[in-house]
């Protein structure tokens, strides 16, 4: 294992990296897992990288497992990063790709961060766990916990899209409801931490997770060659994924296997709920509590992320941008790739569609840039999404000919 | 490319590889794909082999297409075959795996075949397709079909389960349900292909879809060393990927490349439509009509199989067997394998592990041998399935400590 130590992402104070820590004791921001980056820098030759199992496990060396057996694994793959030509062509871009969450185990990239949160509670002997969730994060916990033999507690708003539901308590979590939104779960899951001592697995109050998102950034890279793309658009709620893949560009440059130009983030929330959006466009450092949040991408509707800071910090840093967009927009841009791409993806993915074409006819993205989409996961769990009426026919009836 | 001819799975006639063919014109079965399989068994290194990308591409000289560049891909993966240590402990099995088909673009196996079929109709030119399904087959091949710009026309049973409907919507196909079951959306498709041009997407109706499911069996026996299992367990409705993995093997086994022992291959399929087992049961080549076919797993419900008797034939010849489960126990394993192992799986693959414990209970299966469930896809699209009636909290209100 090449972990140092743990640090915390606002006051810089380190925390020892063997047992659980949660937010920094000192100023109650987020801490980061670090590596020893110049020792590796000596051992590890990304050639032999790509030679290895092909799942996020391959960047073991960049992971806080101690031992790699460790892993409690459910399957996970390099999901693939694929060049949308047609649907690219159509629009305007020349170099337009995205990069397919939805096949992950559980259908969504959330199972990246339940991989590696998950084996790590595993590794420090944790043995339950809660967490708010707006549906998939906690699916994909309450998943891996299972294989690993945790208790899991999951609490989501009651008007979270349905499947994951069912996902949690397939696998025997102890899953409650709130009416109310991410923000309410996540108040009763501080009281469940507080008074039945659970470890907290919300999102960056455990320094886990991140690490597992940060493999889409690894995998971008490795995926183009180690030439990293003009821009990169990400569906942002709580951010984690944005701030991992950040994360990541910067620990391959400290290897040497990149260079120094990053891609341009761009953070897509819906204009139902972006607190990130007008955090950025008033130049402000961190976001205020959105009210009476409300979009279609229900993955995103998180009114005031704890990593907010950080993630505006990537934005300034990467000279990226945040951009809301409207549900309508959202429908339209998942009817788009399903129909020139044969990519059902999730409105979260979709919204990264709709904000690259955006960012096209402001000339913010020039036609001839590498652009990425990430989509976080597979419209199959948000079926509410597609209107589909067909007829019925009897048995030894005839479609009409033409027609389409 | 390494196709030589298509040869008629019953009577032998061969026919030309380089346009359409449907079934055999002298008898009316099933046609299959030859190779030259003496050319590449001096040509072709196995351990080279799994040095290129991680998916069915990869085994591009036992695929159909003239040219690789021809493969229309949603970026399909090299699927999981996951080792099922506790569940096999807790069960007696010794070494049991799940073989799950869920990480496939659109959650299922039948991107396999999709993604095959589809490829080699453009290649020859298809400009459209009619095909009955009951769900999961029409919507892998309808979003192939977007890719590929190609007129996709899927019927499909009125109560067939709702998710593949909305894929086949989104991804713009022309859709129609018909009152009844997929023998009679099977009569509609007939006459369109009769009166309207459209090319038969039936399944082994077009000689491909077979060779995309035969990449199940290639990645077995690649995943397991070129050891093959002693018992593959698969869900059979069509029994496509039966036939592909027994043809997969038979190649293989030409190659050089696997030995000549072959695992016993078991049909597994509900009491509510087991005709596969019933024929099985008396020794016959063939089946019969299943009436009043009814099972909570959908995408086996299949009534009177066109390939019947070439699923039977790999049962006699692998001394398999077929075994009937009840939906019961289907659902029981279904949670079983979510509970221990965090996998939801569907039900057609959960029955084949309550085919499993039902076979080692009778001693047909033996403790310390390998055995491969075949998980045919996410138990995403079948959310029916799973009871969930999580309790609702005001904001603010906290849940019972302990209890599980």
């Amino acid at each position: 294992m090449f972990v140092t130590h743990l640090e915390c992402s606002r006051c810089g104070v380190t925390y020892e990296p063997e047992r659980l820590h949660q937010l920094c004791a000192a100023c109650g921001a987020p801490l980061l897992v670090r590596y020893d980056l110049a020792k590796l820098r000596g051992s590890l030759n990304k050639d032999r990288w790509v030679q290895r199992p092909a799942n996020l496990w391959r960047y073991h060396e960049l992971l806080p497992l101690r031992e790699p057996e460790h892993a409690v694994s459910l399957g996970e793959v390099i999901t693939p990063l694929l060049p949308l030509t047609r649907l690219g062509n159509a629009l305007g871009f020349s170099r337009l790709f995205l990069k397919d969450e939805g096949l992950n185990p559980g259908g969504t990239f959330k199972s990246r961060g339940a991989a590696v949160g998950v084996s790590k509670a595993k590794e420090l002997g944790i043995q339950k766990f809660a967490m708010p969730t707006n549906g998939n994060a906690g699916a994909a916990w309450a998943l891996y916990a299972a294989k690993a033999g945790i208790e899991a507690l999951i609490v989501m708003p009651a008007d979270a899209p349905v499947i994951p539901r069912g996902e949690c308590s397939i696998a025997g979590a102890r899953l409650y409801l709130v009416d109310g939104l991410i923000s309410d779960a996540g108040k009763i899951v501080a009281s469940l931490v507080n008074d039945q001592g659970f470890m907290d697995a919300s999102t960056l109050k455990e320094p886990y997770r991140i690490e597992g998102k940060k493999t889409m950034g690894l995998e971008i890279a490795e995926q183009l060659g180690w030439e990293l793309p003009d821009v990169i658009l990400y569906p942002t709620g709580g951010g984690v994924g944005l701030i991992g893949i950040y994360k990541a560009l910067i620990e391959l440059r400290e290897l040497g296997w990149i260079g120094e130009k990053f891609p341009r983030l761009v953070a897509v929330q819906a204009e139902g709920c972006a607190p990130i959006v007008k955090a950025w466009q008033e130049g402000k450092a961190a976001s205020e509590f959105w009210e009476n949040a409300k979009t279609i991408a229900f993955g995103i509707t998180v009114p005031k992320a704890l990593g907010d800071f950080l993630v505006l910090d990537a934005l300034y840093k990467t000279a990226g941008c945040a951009v809301a967009v409207s549900d309508a927009d959202i429908i339209a841009s998942q009817g788009q790739l399903a129909r020139t791409e044969g990519l059902f993806v999730c409105p979260e993915g979709a919204a990264t569609l709709a904000a690259a074409k955006s960012l096209l006819a402001t000339g913010w993205i020039r036609p001839e840039e590498r652009v990425v989409l990430l989509n976080t996961g597979t419209g199959l769990k948000y079926p509410e999404t597609v209107r589909s009426t067909p007829p019925v026919l009897a048995p030894g009836e005839s479609p009409p000919a033409g027609g389409k």
